[in-house]
């Protein structure tokens, strides 16, 4: 069994990641949490990209235990901001992960923004780094229009207001499975498979 | 004497265009505000760029009064926010006109921002519309730095955070002559003075 660390204490990801491993019949990988670690210090995120904070986060993941591991910048890129939230969409409000007042800052935002014009994406970047310094950075994106009151109990973040391209619920609204299929994250997540797979030899 | 509307309610703005017509010695032209006219009904900006609005608002006062009228759009593109707040300055924490929420989330927002990444230019664009139709659109940018802590009294929005390129005070430490001659309103305001100059024949 390989070990893999995935940077994060978040236990939803861990979930995610390890039904996309068996989803994709990756067999031999086992994903542990920072909480299965020993802790180390950790770096603030303050790269201007997805991509870099994703492998800066893997690679002090990588170097400081000696596990290959496996880190993600997520976040919200909302076409009437520019494409902000972007990486500050986690501090959006100013409050660190407080993800009520995020959705509410975007939507008093957007009050004046006319429905044609609420274009989104969510965009994952994926970053795989091994304690031998090999690093993969990938992405993924799913897109989506931002509705104006949110809906449903499931997910996390801005997923009360996305209603995903084709799709009629939020993404608050879609099962676990459904969501992992179409997601950004799962987009990104999956892209690692392979590598994930060589790891485990 | 040619009356002018400046469609705005805004004190500061008014004094700012009269001080720049006699600076550049335009004369024939009485510019008067919006609280000099019978209130008609006002459109909210929705635009997508600064230019939108600045031309709808100076439309939409030159055809309500009859005058020929000035119209801008202001506000500050920020670097690490892909050129937001834009034209949602007036109400980026979702409190239109709250000088102090909107400057303080922007601050918050860029908490973590390397001083090297601060960068941001107050954009106005300005509009001259004739009650028969003609329209005019230009712009101006001023470039500079957002400092952590805001310093200055005059001016607003902003102003306390925005050091201008070349310069070591904030702009709401900058006297009024001294900020006109250098501000993207000021930049933007006298690209209209020929233009001005001709409606007093």
């Amino acid at each position: 069994m390989t070990r893999v660390l995935l940077a994060s204490r978040n236990a939803k990801k861990l979930d995610e990641l390890r039904r996309i491993l068996l989803a994709e019949h990756v067999s031999g990988v086992e994903v542990v949490g920072l909480d299965a670690v020993p802790a180390f210090p950790e770096a603030p995120e303050t790269g201007a990209t997805f991509e870099e904070n994703a492998v800066a986060k893997a690679r002090d993941a990588a170097a400081a235990t000696g596990l290959p591991a496996i880190a993600d910048d997520s976040g919200i890129a909302v076409d009437a901001l520019n494409g902000m939230p972007g990486v500050l969409s986690a501090r959006w409000s100013g409050r660190h992960g407080d993800d009520l007042a995020n959705l509410e800052l975007v939507l008093a935002q957007l009050t004046d923004v006319p429905d044609e014009r609420r274009g989104a994406a969510f965009v994952c970047a994926a970053a795989l780094a091994t304690p031998s310094g090999r690093e993969t950075v990938v992405r993924g994106e799913w897109r989506g229009t931002l509705v104006r009151t949110p809906r449903g109990a499931n997910g996390f973040g801005y997923d009360p207001i996305f209603v995903p391209d084709g799709a009629s619920r939020t993404s608050a609204e879609l099962e676990p499975a459904e969501k992992d299929a179409l997601s950004h994250r799962g987009i990104a997540l999956r892209q690692l498979v392979t590598h994930l797979r060589a790891l485990a030899g």
